[in-house]
């Protein structure tokens, strides 16, 4: 069999650095949502770029299943090896290879962390601004076009990205990018394989993008009578220019689930989350206009977190929304949806989801990034009840169709993985099938994380 | 043959949208530098997308190359018909299809002007922020990935297109992105269109994100004694997080010819030319900071304007560095360097250049977009003079090669066209041959604006 050919050479070639233990592939057989275990044949631990070429082209020649894998915190069974083969864990391979003050960029390898790289960032006064909640690698988070709650501000992986190293499926290392801020050299390879979630590329160095530390940072966060007044405070705080770092929203379900995880008494009604950042006097001219805005929709009073301790308490707790709700549904997981509209869509969009849950006696549990008009929902399910999630797909699956129409995409964040694949081509049309012509340039063998973002034959 | 098999179809298809007379035709075999004129077979105004796609139906049947056409202002014959074939001009679609103020975005066709589509904003408060300085068709900006003065602070068209229609080689019409601020799903052709300059498809919509008119908007100029320590003022400036709307570099030798040209009496000195976007506060707050940081490296005064004909004035004497440079030199044309380079080998990488072409008795007339580590110079050649050409393009070729031993791009913004083709390969290593695939798979017959960005078999 192909696959067992290859671990064959692959064991010759790695030694240790190769697993076929059960214990070990059921670790990388997990997801953090609702998706079954499903196993590897094998796990690698690649020590280096060339390693990680040659494993490549022993498994395109024995047609043998490659699944890149960070820290498994994806949402969408994006790193579930549906056809076996052999997982990719990059826990070899997490070092930082340079950073440059100057330049305010940094070049690592895709096993590190988040915070990992940003505890070593610190001691030049610079981070690396993305921040998906989850302590994910950066590979992976490159992988998946990762954002979360600062986007609004820094831009997605795909603006903080500015080149990677990437082994081809038959092995041929390719560097995409320069150090340069920017190019009008060619075809935009970055941008391509960012997002790609493994299907197109190994991603095995990556140079990002960096932020000076600001002087000041502050939080506040403020409730709303409801969600149209809450977007509305957002899009005239965006139009004003106000370069606000973040801005969450929670509506009353999720502040209920998150008072009782993290010991808040928050007001059980819609509420934004903000964080300014800048000098001191930015960040008080700023949060002065934003509260004035605030005001003039309906908005409460601001309650202000600007020490260090009650700032990470308050954004520990929107973080732990996940835990939060899951807590409130014990021997539950979930299906998380990602839907992102243009903002003057979101409150309808919202509104409308909050009802369809309501109806089916679900709490909505909605958490926004409103500043992008992407939002999510959890619907919790039994895990392996089949009932449970045919409803959530079906309830996931008129989520989606409102948002396309709406003008929207069926993933803001999470990527595509096994769990959007079925909207690809309702959300693309013609543009799906390029998709496909991409991933068989670029995968002939159809070996790189098969049976994601696009279906091929 | 088959040009003129594709003429007689197209000529039938369009009747007087097509013209081959000589005069029309000559008028698109012209470019803004040195290259050679060269005539199209005919000229084609389509009259919207749906005609687009029957002439790409139709070219591609009978292998007719087709070059899309903007305003022709670009600086690497990125527009000259090198195997003949059809030129595509999109005067007849130039149309606003719609604005949305709440999500900041419009959607256009591709012949708009940027000037024209800024003054149809302007009602909105809303403004276009991408200024290469030439008033630039959108759709020929976003070919080319275009960026120019603004980009520190905005971004390049890279970050400003969010969403295209496409047709592509053979008729086919597809949608990359939507009007969501962002998405995971699936790759982002969005971004392979952008800067593919017409090589795998003609854009016919564009979706463009849009900045608020900002309340104030002062400009500044400064001298400096050397240029490490203008760039070292704009290192820091970005490094403390003032976000510079533009901060532009002229050596003394561009100071001299915009002096002339433009009626200015400025110190024959290097200077940087600033611009602050904000609230007055937070305008007056970074303009005080970079003062400080720029007295700190030995720059001079501040010379301010506020004024907005003031501020016009000095811009427009800035933009009108080409013409400049061009009127010291009259019979001359001009080659224009493009490299960009980790701002922390910016001040080596000017000073090198301005040595060697002072080597040479030229005038090194360096202008540089300094926070992006972009920089041009201008090399006067007589027209059609081979050995005024091969002299500048020798100086090019050891300006390029020194940028990509300092990390850097042969181009940061003007594009491969045919002028920087020949240093793809050297520049991208094996990724050019990944860039050539994605050429082949998208335009098999090889159609599209041949001879640009890689070259195929």
């Amino acid at each position: 069999m192909s696959i067992e050919n290859a671990i064959g050479e692959l064991k010759t070639l790695m030694g240790d650095r190769l697993c076929i233990s059960a214990a070990e592939r059921k670790q990388y057989g997990q997801n953090e949502t609702y998706y079954k275990e499903m196993l590897p044949d094998a796990v690698a631990y690649p020590k280096d770029e060339k390693e990680v070429s040659q494993v490549m082209e022993i498994c395109n020649k024995h047609k043998c299943p490659v699944i890149p894998w960070g820290t498994g915190t994806s949402l969408e069974g994006n790193s579930i090896p549906v056809n076996g083969g052999v997982t990719l864990s990059f826990e070899n391979m997490k070092k930082i290879l340079s950073v440059s003050p100057d330049d305010m960029d940094v070049t690592v390898q895709p096993g590190i962390t988040r915070e990992e790289l940003n505890i070593n960032l610190k001691e030049f006064g610079l981070f690396f601004p993305v921040d998906p909640g989850a302590n994910a690698s950066i590979g992976g988070m490159a992988a998946t076009r990762a954002s979360g709650t600062t986007a609004v501000r820094y831009g997605t992986m795909k603006e903080n990205v500015i080149g990677l190293k990437v082994v081809m499926s038959d092995g041929r290392i390719i560097k995409t990018g320069s150090r340069a801020r920017k190019s009008s050299a060619g075809y935009d390879l970055t941008k391509l394989i960012v997002g790609s979630e493994g299907t197109l590329g190994v991603i095995t160095e990556l140079t990002l993008r960096l932020q000076g530390i600001p002087e000041e940072i502050a939080s506040a966060i403020c409730s709303f009578p409801d969600t149209a007044s809450a977007v509305k405070t957002i899009i005239e705080t965006i139009q004003i220019g106000i370069p606000i770092a973040r801005s969450e929203l929670m509506d009353s379900t999720s502040i209920e689930a998150v008072n009782e995880y993290s010991k808040l008494d928050l007001p059980i009604k819609e509420h934004l989350f903000f964080e300014f950042h800048g000098s001191s006097s930015s960040v008080k001219e700023q949060s002065e206009t934003v509260q004035e805005i605030a005001a003039g929709n309906g908005g409460g009073d601001f309650h202000w977190s600007t020490a260090t301790e009650d700032r990470n308490k308050l954004w520990k707790a929107r973080h732990n929304y996940y835990y939060a709700i899951k807590a409130k549904n014990p021997n539950h997981t979930f299906l998380v949806t990602d839907i992102c509209v243009p903002i003057s869509n979101l409150a309808e969009m919202i509104d409308q989801t909050a009802k369809e849950m309501k109806s089916k006696g679900m709490a909505p549990s909605i958490m926004g990034h409103v500043g992008d008009g992407n939002f999510h929902s959890g619907i919790m399910v039994r895990p392996n009840n089949d009932d449970d999630i045919n409803l959530a797909k079906d309830l996931t699956r008129r989520i989606v169709e409102r948002a396309l129409e709406l003008e929207g995409t069926c993933t803001g964040e999470h990527g595509v993985g096994i769990g959007k694949i079925e909207f690809m081509e309702k959300e693309h049309g013609e543009a799906y099938h390029v998709m496909s012509s991409i991933k068989r340039t670029f995968d002939p063998n159809g070996i790189l994380n098969p049976g994601k973002v696009v279906k091929i034959n």
